[in-house]
């Protein structure tokens, strides 16, 4: 299933919008096939059958909302009510959902580690163990959103496409083995970095800001990708290409990942790994590129779509 | 008032217990006078007003709610009703609750910027912007549960005593004039640290493993305490004095944090922020001393209180 959080013109948006700003995935729970946008919950009260109506709720559900989402959306189509059906091309997308926390993953493909000691402070060696970082659920804005440009606080706004893995279930010290029964989905997270904010070294600042964790547009389940571990993803400016790679040249592996951090630090239903970005980050470029008002960023993944975000002047 | 949440021995206690294993704060709603816990939930109902019956979501509720509990706690005692008063020494304090966000201040304290330069691998500089970090919210663990020591992860389990800063109002780029009208309430947070775990210097697994956050035990409100930057702050290990100053020596004052963090990053009702450490921390010691199995950590906070936690293998 392609899932989705959405609104509808019809909506009332006075409180999706305030709730948007802080991160919050307000808005309805769909499902998209061919350009068209199922409304789930309209589905399941059609059909007398409870379903959580956000994606949270959803994915901390479990596999018994997922089968029921699964058979409403395998019905004959001649039995949808009218209002449970939407071209893609008439809503609004919203942030899937709100996580718990984001985990991110620094220095996770090995070009992008050569890149990074060039340009930024950071070691030229391989990291022995994962790089992680938290991005609070604040930071995190839907798709066509913009990306906050405030130029009293930052002049070096850069790019990082990754591919985000969702949890579905609670993972602590789960072994490689174990780590995709735990996984729900995957997602593009856009890791935007105002690279002259580190603190002392800690990203917590420069990557935690409001409107730098551009996620969506939608979560595939993990039955949807055969392997995540052999996904392109690009991204672009402007229309320009900037970075390019696949997911299997991450230094350590999406199964690895959950197993080291699971090892000390409990996983939840929602919470979002960001497993790390390729190379060609504006930071990199001779002489840099970082971000302006009035660009455009869109991050692809293969199987998952685009994540296409404006940057706004925020003054 | 003096807030806290609590658990009372008749209250079933498998779903608290789970729930706090997941950094969740379980419980009911309580105010702590003169050794007395008095239940909110049931004064509101016996009362006939309305309450939220747990601490997030009586922050969240606003000024409204605190004056209806104010209201009460002053009714004539004879009034209330005995299942509504507990002897602290009958209930279960929880952590007070679930934040959104935990915001960590490094080297805030001008001695434990000495000390860390000496120990650790930070800058003998004084920081020119306070240096922020993130911990989840399943790191927090409440009063008088163990602080979990893995020694397959580490053998560096390292105290912090914090005065903590519960947001009660949303702040983005607010002043520092400003800054105290979003404040909710002051508490205490044991910043645990497992040093041999920071990540290519990111602190943030090192920082944020399950309890590596003791919060608690109450939450004391705003206008209880005179002046947040003259409390005396200590830590004792196995009844020895760690630390011992006053958070007059912070380098960057509360109001500053408040200003500098929403400048860039929304604070939400129920956030909290750590506001750093003095000097005194087991790295810096000569030789270094690090928690076992067995020590029992007390971070006190003048006004506040105390927060007790053991330390147990959890291998």
């Amino acid at each position: 299933m392609r899932l989705l959080t959405f609104t509808a013109a019809a909506d009332t948006s006075d409180a999706a919008d305030s709730a948007a700003t802080a991160g919050r995935a307000a808005g309805r729970l769909g499902a998209e096939t061919d350009g068209t946008v199922l409304d789930l919950a309209v589905l399941a009260r059609h059909a007398g059958v409870p379903l959580p109506h956000d994606l949270l709720s959803f994915v901390q559900a479990g596999p018994a909302a997922r089968e029921t989402a699964r058979e409403l959306l395998a019905a004959d189509p001649a039995g949808r009510p009218a209002e449970a059906v939407h071209r893609l091309e008439d809503v609004t997308l919203r942030a899937p959902l709100r996580p718990g926390k984001i985990i991110g993953v620094g220095l996770n493909y090995i070009e992008h580690v050569e890149e990074s000691s060039r340009s930024l402070d950071t070691d030229k060696d391989l990291p022995p163990r994962p790089v992680l970082f938290g991005k609070p659920a604040t930071a995190v804005t839907g798709p066509g959103a913009p990306i906050l440009h405030n130029a009293d606080l930052t002049t070096q706004l850069d790019w990082e496409c990754e591919l985000a893995v969702v949890i579905g279930r609670t993972a602590f010290r789960v072994s490689e083995e174990e780590a995709y029964e735990h996984i729900f989905g995957f997602s593009i997270l856009n890791d935007i970095s105002a690279r002259d904010q580190r603190r002392s070294g800690q990203w917590f600042f420069s990557k935690g800001q409001d409107s730098y964790a551009p996620f969506g547009p939608v979560v595939v389940t993990r039955d949807e990708i055969r392997d995540p571990m052999a996904l392109d993803l690009s991204l672009r400016v402007n229309k320009v290409t900037k970075q390019k790679s696949n997911t299997r040249h991450m230094l350590f592996p999406i199964a690895r990942l959950i197993a080291d951090i699971s090892s000390g630090m409990t996983l939840e239903p929602g919470d979002v790994i960001a497993t790390g970005s390729p190379s060609g980050v504006g930071a990199g470029m001779v002489p840099p590129q970082f971000l302006r008002p009035g660009d455009t960023v869109e991050a692809t993944v293969e199987g998952i779509g685009t994540l296409t975000n404006p940057v706004v002047d925020a003054r």
